[in-house]
């Protein structure tokens, strides 16, 4: 669920052509900016499970070409969504299906696991940023038409939180810095290492996956804070 | 994995029979020792998965009148081991197989699961230390000569610390207190409200479920600290 300002600058490109109305864009903006008002000293958790992100050639080879993902329920970043569409994921020790597709395709294709799916499916698989793929995990992912197998892609994905310029300044802190961030609650504690990625096109949001969100005892309605 | 003390304090009421050897003692004394001289600042982590432990009664209506458990393996506290045998756990919504069973039998049946598993069985399930089942979760339990619903007995387990007295001497806390804990590492961090369970049949560990460890980094060569 990252690479929003990726996603999101496409939009845009889109939202230049001729037949867009203020109204459009006036929502992108609202999305982008959403959460960034509610608590000056919080910021909202979002909670990702297992999920792969594919590029249009891998989406042709799975479910056959020219296939157009089905749009399930938006995601909290602008443009980004679940879609109907699952793969199945396999390594040489097991296979893990239901595993949700994320929207719109990327021109990578990349795979975001769990730690506890990493012994599952019997293979290595890195803790890092979105995007930085260089000798990052392998699995073979099966579609209905068809299976790819991914020379690298797979990743354990690093605790980060998005947000706008505005909110860095305001949290003391810059893109690319690395930060702790405290929980509160019966499973409460901090969480070392968290990359902020700060840019004009990000709502507020920091980024667990759900075993993180468990072993903390968070969910979607809780609220970290930087340490 | 819990109830050390109460287990080894069956085991040397038993010992304490006229046809036990000295070496027995002995090695039951080594293991409960093990760990405490290893390294004087840090603690070894045992990572526990979902499990169960059956009372005799329940035993008999999952696998048969008068059954016995089959030891698999050895658990790092003395007496303690996985079994052969697993249950179905179901709750409103799903079901897990392959739940090991934790023998020996105890006086009360409790099913320690982890966070993640209370939404895929749709149950609600209480952070509780090993014992205290009062109002915690309810689940069906099968096995392959009949099924027990489980009025409450399941929890997930509250991370805590086993420890001989010497040891909690020398760390600085007492029994029943509550702490911190540092993991090192790229997934490190800390994790709060940590119990502290020192008795004079406790090898030192500090035990949490894998959803903690892989949250944090931490496999069963981890070394964490109090804070």
């Amino acid at each position: 669920m990252e690479d929003y300002e990726e996603i999101l600058g496409k939009l845009v490109e889109k939202l230049s052509g001729p037949n867009v109305s203020e109204d459009v864009i006036a929502e992108v903006a609202k999305k982008a900016t959403a959460n960034t008002t509610t608590d000056e000293k919080t910021i909202p958790v979002g909670v990702s499970n297992r999920h792969i992100h594919l590029s249009q050639t891998d989406l042709d080879k799975l479910f056959g070409k020219g296939y157009q993902l089905t749009p399930l329920k938006d995601l909290s970043q602008p443009s980004q969504y679940a879609s109907k569409e699952t793969v199945i994921i396999c390594g040489p020790k097991g296979s893990i299906s239901k595993v949700r597709i994320l929207g719109p395709v990327r021109s990578r294709t990349q795979v975001e696991v769990l730690r506890g799916d990493t012994f599952k499916l019997g293979i290595k698989a890195p803790l890092r940023i979105s995007g930085d793929l260089l000798n990052s995990g392998q699995v073979t992912v099966v579609g209905p038409k068809g299976s790819v197998e991914l020379e690298e892609g797979v990743i354990v994905a690093q605790r980060h939180i998005h947000m706008l310029p505005s909110d860095a300044d305001r949290f003391g802190v810059k893109n690319g810095d690395i930060v702790t961030i405290v929980i509160e609650g019966d499973r409460g504690g901090e969480l070392n290492n968290v990359a902020i990625r700060a840019n004009d096109k990000s709502g507020l949001e920091c980024h667990i996956d759900t075993e993180e969100a468990n072993a903390l005892g968070m969910n979607s309605k809780t609220r970290i804070r930087i340490k």
